[in-house]
């Protein structure tokens, strides 16, 4: 039997942050990781490979259209995903190193095994055959979640993905189908859209990333038309039928069909609960595989929590880094320790569509539902002198703030960098600034954060 | 005779917003300008077309690069700058059309032709033959600087530039000699580097832009040589000599001779003040034509004061935009005034050499001079996933903050968008934040700006 002050189940960026503090925090660390590479989701499948090939993808759309500054481009035959995505293994790689870095300075074992509950303090651990018992006071479980593959899905011809498959796919396609319009479906409809593939995206909801402020989304549903995506919106799949020979039927519940050569399904995840044992703690994970925490991230039993993908939205890896954070500064708290982790309010949203979106603080809806009264200020990036310079025509910047104490409240930004830029405001919104701060502020010229002065001038004029 | 509560002469960043400032306070204001396009060398000749010069350069090289993506890439043959900077003009257009927009909605009149002082109060404006008098209770100096060409400088031949001229340069030489290694000249050497030119890079000096952290500076140094220029610092110019047939011999105090096909000559700037009569009111500019102000940009005469490039460094056209603001703000004071005009104590440099490069604060020499104990903490874009996905091997970030306040006293940036990011280190600086700000705050993933968490661990991890 093996004993530490914490045990971490997952390696990926809501363990590994979970892991961090806790060392700290001066406890002794064991993460227990499944898959020979550490990381998870984050950097093995998901968010840093998906964003290594969008960065591959605006490269190739850069090409295409500054054929207007007298340059003549073409993509060699032959070439393949895969050696467009040269950079994913040397990105992967350099930040596997950069986290083993951390757990070897912070004294955190890092164990690899298959790991379930025995009981409310001990996990079994296979691997190559053996089991292993291990004890903490305090469990994390940081799992993660997969792709759902209903089913009703033929998976297994090949041209039906699902979006860890995805980024594996070894030939760019002429039409693509995405099924499902969360963040997922949205980044890489973008994406492929930007290599030149001709996508259809359904999705049940008549607006994409309902969780983002509106005029934004609409904004984003614009370009993605522009950039020849074809949007439906309030649709339904009914059945989906690979007929071979490059045809992918997928009819919809309204009656209408989509064919194309291969088809993305992005509808949902599922929590990797499963293997866990779950039933021998009596927690019971909501629907498809997925556990309930409270706001300090315990699941039903005080001293074991989950962070990250298996607890739900918004599943993004900066959120999940958080919440392993937060976890773990409850589980360990005390006067000084709430010190040290003295919580930011304000966690951004990132989407890496194309354009990038992103937001942080209220938005006009939720400030409406709570009767705030507010007022906004927007700039358009082709306002601002970089924005045309750079060519992001599409770009804007709105800011929201109160009405009467003119204390800003909300960031939401579409366009290039502004997964960047958000951080302005988070700093203001953070330091309970007012709009009259980006009035008053000096920003380099030219820049696209000189937006945020354009905006709080516009909103000055609404009051 | 026309009378106005306030005179501006030249509608560069600085008159602009000095016009806007004290238009905002309710007083008559017009604007002098000699030239028939409003915005002078930060629109006309100078920030703008360069920094669109150097987007440009930056696709080229992408273009180059890139061939790793397996994409043939060729530069067509004939192409020109001209072409190459296509966007220069609707980026231009649209800057005035912005300008003359704010000008128009706050009452500004924008009145064409050359000023010159008759008295303390009164200007003469000539135009097409006619002289008109305006009087006015303050008068703004913003006339800005032009390109020093000293007699010993052949220019006439035609293959010698100077920073003016540069930007209308019409083919891209094979080999270029640019001296001076101010901003302007670092930031040209990068461009045609960029655009494969062999530069050789002359200054005075031995460490370039030395208003910079010292670290940062020797980055730059080093990833210019890398990118195949020549620093000859520490150098002086002896003669230039155009021996025509794309050779330029120009001999070095040191005995050494550097040969070129074209030369850029950006030493110095000379004040645009030989036509304002400045003998009619008593005020001599000192060297080169520089007016010189105190504090509230006041020259030897209260209610005349300048701002911008003719009062010398730091010649940014934020920063001229914001004495402009700050002069106006003096000149019509008053309690309510000065809350309108909280002054920011925080003003950016931004230099957009290749890789960018932006400080905000004290840098180490600084604080080592007032004796302030200090430490750093330093981030490489490498160690940050978004740096590895765009390939930004030679970004770092440094953070300067007090040992025992913690207090974040200085920032420090080259690499991608540092320009932008900047200002988030801006704002804890602003709200008088520490760098626990950083290590607490949840950043977008992937981002540069998480570089600012990197450097605040590195920080804390040496008190």
């Amino acid at each position: 039997m093996h004993k530490y002050d914490v045990l971490i189940i997952g390696s990926g960026p809501g363990g590994e942050k979970a892991a961090l503090q806790a060392a700290k925090l001066n406890r002794r660390v064991a993460i227990i990781e499944r898959s020979p590479f550490i990381g998870g989701a984050g950097i093995q499948t998901g968010t840093l490979p998906s964003k290594t090939l969008r960065e591959a993808a605006l490269y190739l759309s850069a090409f295409r259209q500054r054929a207007i500054y007298g340059m003549e481009c073409s993509v060699s035959k032959g070439v393949t995903l895969r050696e467009l995505m040269h950079r994913k293994e040397s990105v992967v790689h350099s930040q596997m190193e950069v986290i083993k870095g951390h757990f070897a300075k912070n004294d955190i074992d890092l164990i690899h095994g298959d790991a379930s509950f025995k009981d409310e303090h001990t996990l079994l651990v296979r691997q190559e055959g053996t089991v292993q018992e291990y004890s903490g006071d305090i469990i994390v479980i940081a799992v993660g979640s997969r792709p759902s593959r209903p089913a009703s899905v033929p998976f297994e011809k090949g041209n039906i993905y699902d979006s860890d498959g995805i980024i594996d796919i070894d030939r760019i396609p002429r039409t693509m189908t995405v099924l499902g319009g969360g963040v997922i479906g949205c980044e890489y409809a973008c994406i492929f859209a930007c290599l030149g593939v001709s996508v259809t995206l359904v999705d049940r909801n008549r607006r994409l990333l309902r969780f983002l402020d509106e005029e934004i989304i609409q904004s984003l549903s614009y370009w993605m038309r522009q950039s020849g995506i074809t949007l439906k919106l309030g649709e339904e799949m009914d059945s989906i039928e690979d007929e071979g020979n490059g045809r992918i039927v997928t009819r919809l519940k309204s009656g209408k069909t989509v064919i194309s050569e291969t088809l993305l399904y992005t509808m949902g995840r599922v929590g990797n609960t499963d293997s866990l044992n779950l039933e021998a703690i009596g927690i019971t994970p909501v629907e498809r595989g997925f556990i309930t925490v409270n706001q300090s991230f315990q699941t039903a039993i005080p001293h074991i929590y989950a962070v990250g993908d298996v607890i739900g939205f918004p599943s993004l890896a900066a959120t999940s880094m958080e919440q392993g954070r937060r976890a773990m500064c409850h589980a360990l708290g005390g006067g000084e320790v709430e010190e040290i982790c003295e919580w930011t309010s304000h966690i951004p949203y990132g989407v890496y569509a194309i354009p990038e979106i992103s937001m942080v603080g209220e938005t006009e809806e939720s400030l409406t539902g709570k009767g705030v009264p507010f007022e906004v200020g927007v700039a358009s990036f082709s306002e601002v002198a970089r924005g045309r310079i750079i060519g992001d025509i599409y770009g804007m910047l709105k800011l929201i703030f109160h009405r009467e104490s003119r204390l800003l409240l909300g960031v939401h930004i579409i366009g290039e960098r502004a997964t960047e830029i958000i951080h302005i405001g988070q700093a203001v919104l953070s330091y309970g600034g007012t709009i009259d701060y980006f009035i008053n502020n000096v920003f380099n010229y030219p820049t696209l954060s000189d937006a945020y002065k354009v905006a709080a001038l516009n909103g000055i004029n609404r009051l």
